[in-house]
Formats: C-alpha cells, sequence, structure tokens
C-alpha cells in the first residue's frame, strides 16, 4: 500500500468531500488497497459481468468497539459478516461494497490497518471490493469509524436454502465452538480485560459451505449465529419453519475460558455473537456426509450434530440439560452487549 | 404503516440486537413500509431473480445534517442518492439494500417519518428494498441517524457509458439549474434560515435516462454532480477521459434564490452539491433528440447544452464568462459545506 505518501495524518472533513481531499483519500488509501479494473473506473456505479443463477443480496453495517480486538477488528469484520450473510444462501460470493463513515480526527494509520485487514479478507474469501463511499462527519457526530458493506453473489441451481425450510426430522448441525466472537471482544473492552487466549472466530464462511454443498444440496437451512447468538437463530429459525428444535446441551462445543468467563458475568453462551460459526439444519439422510465435509475444512473441525427438529410445539426451542432436564430456549430480549459487530 | 403499535417512544440500544426488540423494531416498522416477499423471508440474503445483461452495483452513506430539510430528508436522499447513481451507468435500477445506524434514544417518530419517505421515494422510482440492518449505538456515539444504501440494476446491452468516454467534439447536456440541494440544506441549518422557497432538487433521475437512452444509446458520460458540485463532476470527466471541457457561464441555469445566497456567502454556484441533476456528455448528431427527450420529463424541463469536449489542454475545465473572458473551473479542494448528504 502506498499509504506513506498520503500528507495527512489524521481524517480533515475535507476527505468525505467530492473534492481534491476526497479523491486523494481514494486514490491513495483505498484503491492501492482494493485494486481492481472495476474500481479503479472510478464511475459512479460498478459495472460488473452478470452471474448464472438466482442474485443474493445483503449488507450489514459494523459498529464494534472497540476498533481492534483479538482475532480481528472492525474490517476484517465487515468482510467476513457480509460474506458470511451470503453464504447462508448458498450464494458464491463475489462483490462487495464498502461505505466507511470516519470521525473527524480519526487517525490515518489506524484505517490503512482497517482498510489492509479488509483486502486481506476479501482475498482469503475470493470476493472483490467493487464499489466504495467515504463520508467524513465532524469531531463527535461518530464514535470514530462505522463501516457498511453490502454484497453481491449468485446462487447455482437446485439449491434453496431458507429459514422457511426446516422440517420434523431433520437435524441440527453446529459447525464449532459457540461464543468466541462475543467474549473475545467484550474481554478486549476498557476495564474488563481477563482474558488474553481467546480469540475472535471471525472467518469468511464461503469456503465451508462450498464443501458442504458439494456433497449434497439437502441441506434446508443455513444461518450464522451473529447477534443474538445461538438462541436466537435457532429460535428464528423455529419461528419462521413452524417447527421446534430440541438441542442437547452436552452437545454443544463452549471453550473452557468462554464457559469460565460466562459464569463469572452471568452471561450466557447461547446468548453470545459469533462470526464464524453456522447452523445447518439438513435432511437425515445426508447429515453424516455433510458432517464428514464439514470436518474436512478448518472451519469445520469442531462441527457437530447437537439436536433435530420436531414438529410439536411449532416456534420452540428446547434443551436437554445434562441433568436430564429440559428447558425452554427462549429468543433473548436483547443483546448482553451493544457494539458486538 | 403500523407504526403506531411500536410500544417505544425513543430508539433503545436493544433495538439494534439480535433479539426480540430488534426482531420488534423491524417486524413493525421496516417490514410494514418496505413490504415486499423478498423481506417478509427474513432471511440472512434476499434471494432474487437475475436479470439479462451485466450487473451494476453502487452504494452511498448519507449524514446529511439536519435531517428534515426543504424537499426532502434523509431518507428521500438515500432512495434517490443511490437509484442515481445506478442510473449513471444506463443501468435499470432494481434493488436497494438499507443499513441505519441509529443513536440510542432517537425519536420513533422521526424514524416512521424517515422510513415513510423512503418508500415513498422508493415507490417512484420503481425500486425494491429487499435487505437491510440495523445498528443502534450509545448516546453520544453517532449524530442520529445515518443510512447506507447499495443498490442493483442491469445494464442492458448497447449501452456502454462510463466516464473514461468522453471524446473531442461531444456536446455536454446539463439537465437542470445548479446548487438547490446545497443551497436548501445549507438555508435550513441552525443560524442561517434566509430562504423559505428554496427546496432541494432530490429526485430519482431514473425515468429521466430512461427517456434518454430511449432516443439514443451515443450517450458517452452520465454523472450527477452531487458532492463537489458540476466543478468536480466535470473535473472528473475531463481528467477520467483525458480531454479539456469549455462550457459557457451564461448557459447555466441558476435560480435566483441561489445565485444570491451565493453572492452573499461567498460560495460559487459550481461548487454547490445537486440531487436531482445530471450531465450527458454525447455525441453531437444525437444532442438534440436528447434534448428534446429530456424535456419532456419533470426533470429535465430546463436541460441545455452548456459547452463541449475539446482535445486541449487535457483534463482541464474552462469556462467562458459573459464578458467573454475564459477561466479554470478547477477541482474543489473540499467541499463548501460538510454533510450535505
Amino acid at each position: 500500500m502506498k499509504s506513506s505518501s498520503f500528507p495527512w495524518e489524521y481524517i480533515q472533513l475535507g476527505h468525505g468531500s467530492g473534492g481534491r481531499m476526497g479523491h486523494e483519500l481514494v486514490e491513495q488509501i483505498f484503491l492501492p488497497a482494493f485494486r481492481n479494473e472495476t474500481l479503479l473506473r472510478l464511475d459512479d456505479a460498478a459495472v460488473l459481468p452478470g452471474g448464472a443463477g438466482r442474485l443474493a443480496f445483503t449488507t450489514d453495517s459494523y459498529v464494534v468497539t472497540p476498533l481492534f480486538f483479538p482475532g480481528g477488528d472492525i474490517g476484517k469484520l465487515a468482510i467476513c459478516g457480509t460474506v458470511n450473510d451470503l453464504s447462508m444462501s448458498g450464494a458464491c460470493c463475489r462483490y462487495l461494497s464498502a461505505g466507511f463513515i470516519i470521525e473527524e480526527g480519526f487517525p490515518v494509520a489506524d484505517l490503512v490497518k482497517i482498510v489492509s485487514s479488509m483486502a486481506e479478507a476479501a482475498r482469503e474469501a475470493g470476493v472483490m471490493v467493487v464499489a466504495g463511499d467515504t463520508k467524513v462527519v465532524n469531531r463527535g457526530s461518530a464514535d470514530q469509524i462505522f463501516i457498511n458493506t453490502a454484497g453481491i453473489g449468485f446462487i447455482p441451481e437446485g439449491i434453496a436454502i431458507s429459514a422457511v425450510n426446516a422440517r420434523p426430522g431433520n437435524l441440527v448441525i453446529l459447525s464449532g465452538s459457540i461464543g468466541d466472537h462475543g467474549m473475545a471482544v467484550l474481554s478486549e473492552r476498557e476495564g474488563i480485560r481477563f482474558h488474553t487466549t481467546l480469540k475472535s472466530d471471525c472467518a469468511p464462511l464461503n469456503g465451508l459451505v462450498a464443501a458442504m454443498l458439494s456433497v449434497s444440496n439437502r441441506i434446508n437451512c443455513l444461518r450464522d449465529p451473529t447477534r443474538g447468538g445461538l438462541a436466537a437463530t435457532l429460535n428464528e429459525l423455529a419461528v419462521q419453519s413452524g417447527v421446534a428444535i430440541k438441542i442437547e446441551e452436552g452437545l454443544i462445543p463452549v471453550k473452557e475460558e468462554v464457559r469460565g468467563a460466562c459464569e463469572l458475568l452471568g452471561f450466557d453462551p447461547l446468548h453470545l455473537a459469533n462470526e464464524g460459526k453456522l447452523v445447518a439444519i439438513v435432511d437425515p439422510a445426508v447429515a453424516d456426509d455433510v458432517l464428514k465435509a464439514m470436518r474436512t475444512q478448518p472451519l469445520g473441525r469442531e462441527a457437530a450434530i447437537i439436536g433435530a427438529v420436531q414438529s410439536h410445539p411449532p416456534g420452540r426451542v428446547m434443551m436437554k440439560l445434562p441433568t436430564g432436564a429440559t428447558r425452554i430456549v427462549d429468543m433473548p430480549l436483547a443483546e448482553p452487549l451493544p457494539r458486538i459487530c
């Protein structure tokens, strides 16, 4: 990156303008990082070759605090989060847009770190950032930097993944341990630094999904349990499909550090956000093959069947406890932690 | 809109969560406004039929202050601005995403007004909002509300519009008076309320562009002069195409109120933002037909040829003054007004 030639140490209001200062920011910080032919044309809209199949389209804004945390930063999150939302439709992820809202006075060095991190995550996920926008607001009008990404992918024929497709008898697969992202961000927040080994699981899941779809397209639902955690995701699937989901606590991978911190702070790991995990609801005939395919992937090594779909009571999620008792897993009212992503 | 059933008067942090409060906000405020089948599925990504031709993809964040101004608000702007960016590629605009970043304590009544205004502008432009996201940040971490929209369109065969396509001999068409948006927003800012009749020109330009393309596809460049105004847009086109552009001041429509306010405040109308105007660079053989087609449209009634493209000096914009002298129109360093869109 040629950022060293950028003549400013801190972002100025003028960097959000349509004038020379705005152009300098684009040309010296963004273009070298995301370099591709489409972006270099600097047209009002990116013009892209179409793709076969239906379109997948999604957006997310990222407001995480702190900006840098163990295992990632807001830039990596902004790429992975949107790639993951696309992946949950079974789409092949192709194009991303990036919209920055920056507070006047934000250190250019931090912006460069964030943008490098976005570029690296985009390379890892095999997607291109083809459109962008930058706004700068007065000091005090935003907290450092917010990033929005939107993404486009193409869904191959024969794939019909949706939250409405869970059927009684289907099995529920979880790709790995829960709560890592939420607890890693929390641990980094001022005054609560209690763990140094725990890292966010922030990662692009498109490779894992491709491996799963390569063995079967009888995958009915896919969702990444981000805000609201596994509890919110399973409740959404149960409500939208009109089914019950029953999981078993003992089958859900939770890291020791996460479990310990949750006990200390009174959090439920089921409510913590994840940024590199997925839940799949699959036909039982293919569950073993899908699971095997997942375990060959770095992001699916700990994949496990954690429960099954039932017909009654519709819209409810239940969890069998190690004691043998069963409890309702309710949709959380709100996040235990705001600004987790 | 069923907003009356929403039980909160002010937005809470929990409305940005993945839990019940976040779902209530989506179900009671956003879904009734943007109602369409894709959005109602509430999947992580919208699944959409593909379209013929190349894809156009763009994004913009909107941080305008004040949120409500004569002729529009941040919601109308967020739809029109992105529709217009898509239109400048000649695309038929189809799908939008909407990402909200809201400050804790923001009045729900204002959110409802903004969302209604978005829905109305989307209907006018014939586009659907198919994907969305909401984040809520602590009081003081954002200034009321920021909106990001990204958009997808499809570009028909035979259209090749790009900022690199201006050729010597081409003519420059402007669709109407400049500076209305910039001055309307400025006039509304605290302490500078000097005009009551001036309105922002904020409008979706896709209908106007469709009318232009229906008479000829020999339109080489299209751009809407938003941030940085006409001066920035013409400089971008001159630099990217490696040509000179010469315009004539007397041919550029500027409303009396805008001219007066500019003189009073020391602004150049060429630097003020527009949100419902476009610049077209066209083959001279079709200029009259294109102009005639534009004038049949409500947003092109005042369209005029304001200059021509020359080969020298490349990258420069010049303007003939009423005195007969010629001055350089430089790329402005920055905006006269931050947070204009």
